[in-house]
């Protein structure tokens, strides 16, 4: 070892190093930068480009004319041009939440270099930040003690597959040789065992409402609800297919028919209180009627039954055991008297309606639910308040 | 419940539903598109747009010209276009590897907005692409057992943090109730704890070597190198910080001090064999420098020892104990025999003088080390290599 070379020399090299292989291109402007005053500054270095925009969940929603009605969608904003680099600052204070966005390039929607840390839901990957405060802090990775988020690949013998979960346990869980209640989350049509641990947050929040003692530790197990799949685009052995709307065993009774088994591999594989009192499902959208069909068709299995912004309609037209006889697997659930069952939806969701035909029902019938009503619609902000909403709830 | 609604009228109001919040410009073309002979089609809808690129490491390299010298950088292609949609089409079959792509429109660089799949590396994310065949078929996920990759929490006494891990658990541990011994595994300057289990794919290595045979079942942790880190981007308390070159505690002896903090928290958590034979150690550049350090330093904690296109040198005007007596500490650990001392090298690496040099200091004092070389520099796909080979040389 002859060779004196200084620290500061290596990490020069080590720069040019990088040149090669992972920093082509590197950030060249600061963006999104969140002022003190929770403005928040976009930029895009672009010389050649005509126009830039931001679109994203942080403007004002605007209406989208389609064939079927119109919807809301997010807004857009135009950026100014100085010097190559262009620049929006958004004109108020932002509230606090986690906000998607992408940049439009003459058109073009694309991520922004200089913000590293994107989400993918469904088949589009946004940018994301996080304006602290309120609700949102419990979406931030604070100083309290944190649970483990583990991928988690199980066999499903009524499938026959091995498919992958996300299982969130609680701080402590490895050591602590206790048993925990399990709290299954399902995500909406499109999503996939990712979801719910990154858009959805659910590992902050369960972090957080735990730290406060507002939640019990337990352990959260999120699914893949598309029977078809193995695992997330990418991380299956049938590689990347692009996400579509084709998606071939999502309600057509294969997931719910098949969910004893991933109840089984939980309990086998975690230390779980073994028993309906300690077992909670729910989920968004397509999920919430997962939640619903599974909650029913099974009705020793969960105590805890939430359905957030949920996919209820009867489905005539699909011919699946699971779906038959709905009023009656209701009435057996719903004698055995479910220590909660939890309805959430937006005031302007698509759903809403259905929601609303749903709980009349239950009221005809006098089976007993709680309602929480939001504002908005069919968006993850809404399926975020539902999770710290519902969580804090269960098995007390 | 009297509304009857058909199962693809929800489709289609689920599809209306994303629009708001999922699939804001939806892909409009396949891209990349993997022929049978292994020729790649790129992608992508840009009427507005100029000049479109690709550039990757599908294409031949070219020299980059710099002030401090010329260096290999990825190669760059047009896409030519046609009713508004831009394509390139490799003029041949690509090899098995991973590959790593982005776009350039009009010189602005963008992921591919058809290929959901990215994955990021220090600052940049790239699309990313398997050619199977030969040794890419263990970056694959295949149809065999697989093991559990979790993200953990622990707290470093010596650092005063919580820090994160990523710990690979081979298939079956849960239930097995088994002891297995445990592989350290670090990254390079400006990657962190999720460096190696998506560009290094470890635990697609893994489930396969071990399903072929040709690896033990083993535990592998992988650490955050930088000191001063909690976590990767966006996933600490500190939120998102861009990354950069300004790496405060990374080669100053600070994570080499705390690494036993590391070691008892992973023996008192998981089922290990808690004895040297049973721990390896490696690292690619920045992490094959801790490597060496480690396990000098800690003499009786490793058996196995790899340094992947190791950052060796002495950094003499760096002040800390660790880096002191490096002669007298390496007499210790050679001494003592390892069983493996692995050093691997690509012949154009920026870094291949230094290990020359290392190894002829070896040779001179007659320490036993094995010795790997391969074509090409400081890049991921040698890094995976040596992960495919190293592996199966543990703990037999």
């Amino acid at each position: 070892m002859r060779k004196i070379i200084t620290l500061s020399a290596m990490l020069l090299m080590c720069v040019l190093s990088f040149a090669q292989q992972a920093l082509w291109g590197g950030a060249a402007v600061i963006s999104p930068e969140i002022h003190e005053n929770n403005t928040v500054s976009f930029r895009l270095k672009a010389p050649k480009a005509v126009r830039v925009q931001v679109t994203g969940d942080f403007l004002p929603t605007q209406k989208i004319k389609t064939p079927y009605g119109e919807f809301d969608g997010p807004g857009v904003a135009d950026l100014t041009e100085k010097d190559g680099v262009w620049e929006f600052t958004t004109p108020q204070p932002l509230k606090s939440e986690l906000y998607s966005y992408t940049f439009l390039v003459d058109g073009l929607k694309i991520n922004d270099p200089s913000n590293v840390y994107m989400i993918r839901d469904v088949a589009s990957v946004t940018n994301v930040f996080i304006i602290g405060g309120e609700r949102a802090d419990l979406y931030k990775v604070n100083k309290v003690p944190h649970g483990t988020v583990a991928k988690v690949w199980y066999n499903s013998p009524t499938l026959g597959m091995d498919r992958r979960l996300t299982v969130y346990t609680p701080a402590g869980y490895e050591t602590s040789g206790k048993r925990y209640p399990v709290f299954y989350l399902l995500h909406g049509m499109g999503g996939d065992e990712n979801a719910w641990s990154e858009l959805g947050r659910t590992a902050q929040i369960l972090d957080n409402l735990i730290a406060q003692g507002k939640a019990k530790p337990m352990i959260v197990v999120m699914t893949n609800g598309n029977a078809s799949q193995e695992a997330a685009p990418g991380e299956s052995s049938l590689g990347y297919a692009p996400a579509s709307m084709q998606l071939p065993k999502t309600m057509e009774g294969s997931f719910e028919a098949a969910f004893p088994d991933v109840v089984n591999f939980i309990d086998r594989t975690y230390r779980t209180l073994k028993n309906k009192q300690n077992r909670a499902i729910a989920g968004l959208s397509m999920g919430g009627f997962h939640s619903m069909h599974i909650s029913k068709q099974y009705p020793d299995m969960f105590n805890y039954v939430g359905l957030f912004s949920a996919a209820i309609m009867p489905n005539k037209d699909v011919k699946s055991p699971i779906y038959d006889n709905l009023e009656a697997k209701l009435k057996t659930q719903f004698d055995k008297k479910p220590a909660l069952y939890w309805i959430a939806i937006g005031k302007t969701d698509f759903l809403y309606q259905a929601n609303t035909d749903y709980r009349k029902m239950l009221d005809e019938k006098g089976y007993k639910y709680e309602y929480f009503e939001t504002g908005e619609g069919h968006i993850w902000k809404n399926w975020r308040i539902y999770l710290s909403e519902f969580a804090p709830k269960l098995f007390k």
